[in-house]
């Protein structure tokens, strides 16, 4: 490794008051993306921002076991939204009935409508047969994988990028479209365009499907507590 | 459901392009912090926010699964510590013999130094039995808390305060130092404080252990293709 003398901290960038606001405003503003989607192209550069973005989230190990799949082709969409139809249709069926008509109103994806589709996947062999800080927890590289979505979320955000997070697949029936080796997980597979409008909140709430919770529930001194009792 | 006609998008949030460095900035800036801490106590108000934008993540069909417990209590980080130790050595043994002496010296935790502690946990039943968006990913829920983590990451950097990530435990040995019952996970254990000086980019590429892949290696078009051969 490097000698210990030539590796050490250096002064750490600090940021403003107005630098921290606009991290917190891009996370208020923050939106799961399913509608409101333009058909307009998205900048190659913007793009690469994007994706670069997710590309320096944390890894353990430093294994990056990250691979974005830009999926453009309409084909290859309507493939994919056919597979979602199908999980969706088996979705709806497990809610209990009075919920179901609700459940079927709701417009859960945007693979039509954006113009780009991205399928996040993790090489769960990437870095190879041991990697560090994997060693107890082997799911570490897939919660990695999922820090460079949430990267990615917020840099779409502040380019005028929405994103959505569509989960409703049969991972079978999504593995053939992508050509996916059997090493590689699908993590996240998302939809990606221009907004100028979106929820000004949780749309699920907006639609009074689901409710937030308050802060205060769920944070905790020391250890578990009944959360009906925690306090900040 | 909320009546549809009342329920409409609004105009979206325009982010300036200093905003949008900001938070490129940030992601840029942030590291994975084991030896930086100082022991000064993190004021109420900056953690507050930080939890704050931890809660305001993505959660499957609305279900924020998580909370955050706050741990400073000394004897029991020193119990945490003594569980990440046991298997830390564990961890040693599983490399090759030639990488031991290298892992051994490498400081993988900051549990006794940074003067906050928090474990990042996910209720598997929150939302009840059937949530929308997991019926067919059951692991959604851990992702959204994930997500939570990495908003956590980027606030606390944004504040001056450094986080690490702890995974190398027995969730065995973990479970009962914090009080779990068994339908909380574990996602991360993760160690806070104020950092003046943090190194230039990952540790574990400063100190030789790892390397960085290029951008340009992860980034497909349309469906999975050999990583030598991808381009962006």
């Amino acid at each position: 490794m490097t000698d210990p003398a030539e590796c050490a901290p250096v002064k750490a960038r600090v940021f403003s008051r107005a630098e921290r606001q606009a991290l917190y405003d891009v996370i208020a503003h923050r939106r799961d993306v399913r509608n409101e989607f333009l058909p307009d192209p998205i900048d190659p550069q913007v793009l690469r921002r994007i994706l670069q973005a997710a590309h320096a989230a944390p890894s353990v190990g430093l294994s990056q076991p990250w691979n974005f799949i830009l999926i453009r082709d309409p084909q290859r969409r309507a493939s994919v939204r056919q597979a979602f139809a199908r999980a969706n249709a088996e979705a709806a069926s497990m809610f209990p009935a009075e919920r179901r008509s609700d459940y079927a109103a709701l417009k859960l994806e945007g693979i039509d409508k954006a113009p780009l589709n991205i399928c996040v996947t993790c090489d769960r062999e990437r870095g190879g047969k041991v990697v560090l800080g994997r060693t107890h927890n082997p799911d570490m590289d897939l919660y990695s994988t999922v820090c460079a979505v949430q990267n990615m979320w917020l840099a779409a955000r502040a380019e005028g990028i929405g994103m959505g997070w569509v989960s409703i697949f049969n991972d079978a029936d999504l593995r053939p479209i992508l050509g996916l080796p059997d090493h590689i997980a699908i993590v996240a597979y998302l939809c990606l365009g221009h907004v100028e409008e979106l929820f000004d909140g949780p749309e699920l709430a907006a639609r009074g499907w689901a409710t937030q919770d308050e802060f205060e529930t769920v944070v905790m001194q020391e250890c578990w507590t009944d959360p009906a009792a925690a306090t900040d």
